[in-house]
């Protein structure tokens, strides 16, 4: 197989590579052409603007991962209760054109009384373990919707999402401690740690972050502190239910800006960290293809 | 002492009462104008247009509890520290015009490393406590921001405030929940209470609300159903972090909508909810004019 297109179609962004035989990344394009930004929800024609010259050589094949196997994207992909691996991604891959163009289908985790999903996420581990020739591990995908995913065997055999950047958005936007916040700030390393050490308390969010709106009121965080307090709070409410004993380590898949701060707090419990990111992506829609 | 008026002036609301000297309700009055709703901060004005007339007898004293004494309020009246009663409360009221109208100075507290701060529920304590008649106690005060205060010798020991309102209503109205609720919905108590048990469970609000998410979308929610297992997920995690062995009895001041949601889940754990609503604010400013 010649022409491998890994296509990842999120909520708010469209990201894209072409890969030789070996799987090195020869182009990479993007465009903030996310699924809810799609022009009278014409995938087709979205997909054709930005990827039709790599799908010309006849043996190219578009694997594409995220939301656009979602109810709201281009066809809906049903799930693939875990535990399951790159196999049975690829035995459910949802072909739009048979041979050519398929969409990944997402993971659920239906093991408990309350089901989880992922879509993207479990493309991201399957290369993350590639990349980090683990076939068990503990993982972690911060973001909107963080993932915290256990593999057995190559296999993702249950994970867990948390809302925390979404809460992070709305307090930090809609809510009294947008007063004091400056969203615009810097990381304050140490702030951001006593957030985190605070949430390991146990008091809960609904209690910490008012607390952030008291240390305000009474002068003893700066707005610029608050924004680093805050998210250390969510952070570290998001660790609270992790089983992290000194000495594991966590692999931490995406943005940078995001994965240092899981490293950071990560890292004062005595957990190692390692951090990928959009190569994973990469890698796991080749781990999936072949 | 023949006429008291007794003021609760709010964020959103601005309610009175003239009381006789046997602290009986003689009128009641009303308004949309808290203090974010004061135009051009003239409190004076406000203040007149609605109490005037009541404030015409010579003898007429007027104590006015709740946000009009915050920074953004009337003028700041200084949070008093607990542990702390009705004395202390009159002994640094902030008289306005001496000997006929003061604000109530809020409560903080300053005992652990992160403060804490109410203005208004304080009142409402002393007034319930007065209604109970009861010096010790556990109470909380359901709303945007909830507060939990202990009560010991008739003084608040301490107290911790829960954002569990304003959490409500930012993932009801701004996150990606809203397109799964109906807001409308009436109580729905089973499904309430399947939230507060899933609450119970000790996974933490980041995740359990991303539940209530999955659960709408494998259909096993309707959106009524979502709309009170969400505020069963909310009420539940602010109980979490209370002390409550089965037996005790709580305190519960606040209007009926909310009260009875508290009481709900917390007779499920075999604790007795007394409740009190707006008699209590008035009950409480005759306690601290006394």
């Amino acid at each position: 197989m010649s022409h491998l297109i890994a296509v990842d179609w999120g909520t708010s962004s469209l990201r894209g590579a072409r890969l030789d035989a070996a799987g090195n990344v020869l182009e990479e394009k993007s465009a903030p052409l996310g699924i809810l930004n799609v022009p009278n929800g014409d995938f087709a024609g979205v997909f054709a603007s930005l990827f039709s010259d790599w799908m010309k050589p006849a043996d190219s094949v578009c694997l594409i991962s995220g939301m656009a196997g979602s109810r709201q994207g281009w066809v809906e992909a049903p799930y693939v209760a875990c535990p399951a691996g790159p196999e049975e991604l690829q035995r459910h891959l949802h072909w739009i054109e048979p041979g050519r163009i398929a969409l990944v289908p997402g993971l659920s985790d239906e093991q408990g009384e309350v089901p989880d999903v992922m879509r993207g996420e479990e493309v991201q581990i399957f290369g993350a373990m590639r990349l980090a020739g683990l076939t068990d591990g503990l993982f972690v995908l911060p973001g909107t919707h963080s993932k915290w995913a256990t593999v057995r065997g190559g296999r993702v055999t249950g994970f867990r999402t948390y809302m925390t950047g979404e809460f992070y958005g709305l307090l930090s936007q809609h809510s009294i401690l947008a007063r004091t916040l400056d969203a615009e700030a810097p990381l304050d390393e140490a702030m951001f740690l006593r957030g985190v050490a605070r949430a390991g308390e146990g008091e809960g969010l609904l209690h910490n972050a008012f607390g952030a709106r008291a240390l305000a009121l009474f002068g003893r965080l700066s707005p610029p502190q608050s924004t680093s307090y805050l998210s250390g709070l969510l952070i570290g409410e998001e660790l609270r239910g992790q089983d992290l004993p000194a000495g594991r380590e966590v692999i931490a898949i995406g943005a940078p800006a995001l994965t240092v701060r899981y490293a950071l707090a990560l890292e004062q419990r005595g957990v190692r960290v390692r951090c990928f990111g959009a190569e994973a992506t990469w890698a796991g829609v080749r781990a999936i293809q072949q």
